[in-house]
């Protein structure tokens, strides 16, 4: 993604990236709506994408910031999470 | 995620599972003004947790779907993306 858009990204700046963000997640809306499977897919791939772009701007890893995740739920530690629903 | 959320996400279905994905994303929002790195770190982490939930519960691999950005960008197929801005 870096390689791809970072340059584009950097000059877009922040709030605009983060802002289509938000339009590939509607997009994802829609297609759970009303999309195929290629289009649902499709969607979610631009959200990830533009998720990405915009981890990168703020120079967060998001691979990283996944470690989180890596020994069970971050709130009750479990794997299932039994956190209270 | 399929692990440590599937059944509680399959219990809760589609339609609120996006609705927290879109409070994750809120919640970059917030961290992208206001939050320490960490915060930020943790936030990202979050919101791609509930886009890999949603993506799961509706049978979407996103490892695959991302695929389509792998040879350049989807739209112009150059590496760093060319499109009109």
């Amino acid at each position: 993604m870096a390689a791809l858009y970072g340059d584009r990204d950097a000059a877009r700046g922040a709030d605009a990236t983060f802002r289509w963000l938000t339009e590939e997640v509607g997009e994802v809306a829609r297609a759970l709506r009303t999309g195929d499977r290629e289009n649902l897919e499709h969607e979610f791939a631009d959200a990830l994408a533009w998720l990405a772009s915009l981890a990168n701007l703020v120079e967060v890893d998001l691979a990283t910031a996944m470690e989180r995740y890596r020994d069970g739920c971050p709130k009750c530690g479990a794997t299932p999470c039994v956190c209270p629903a």
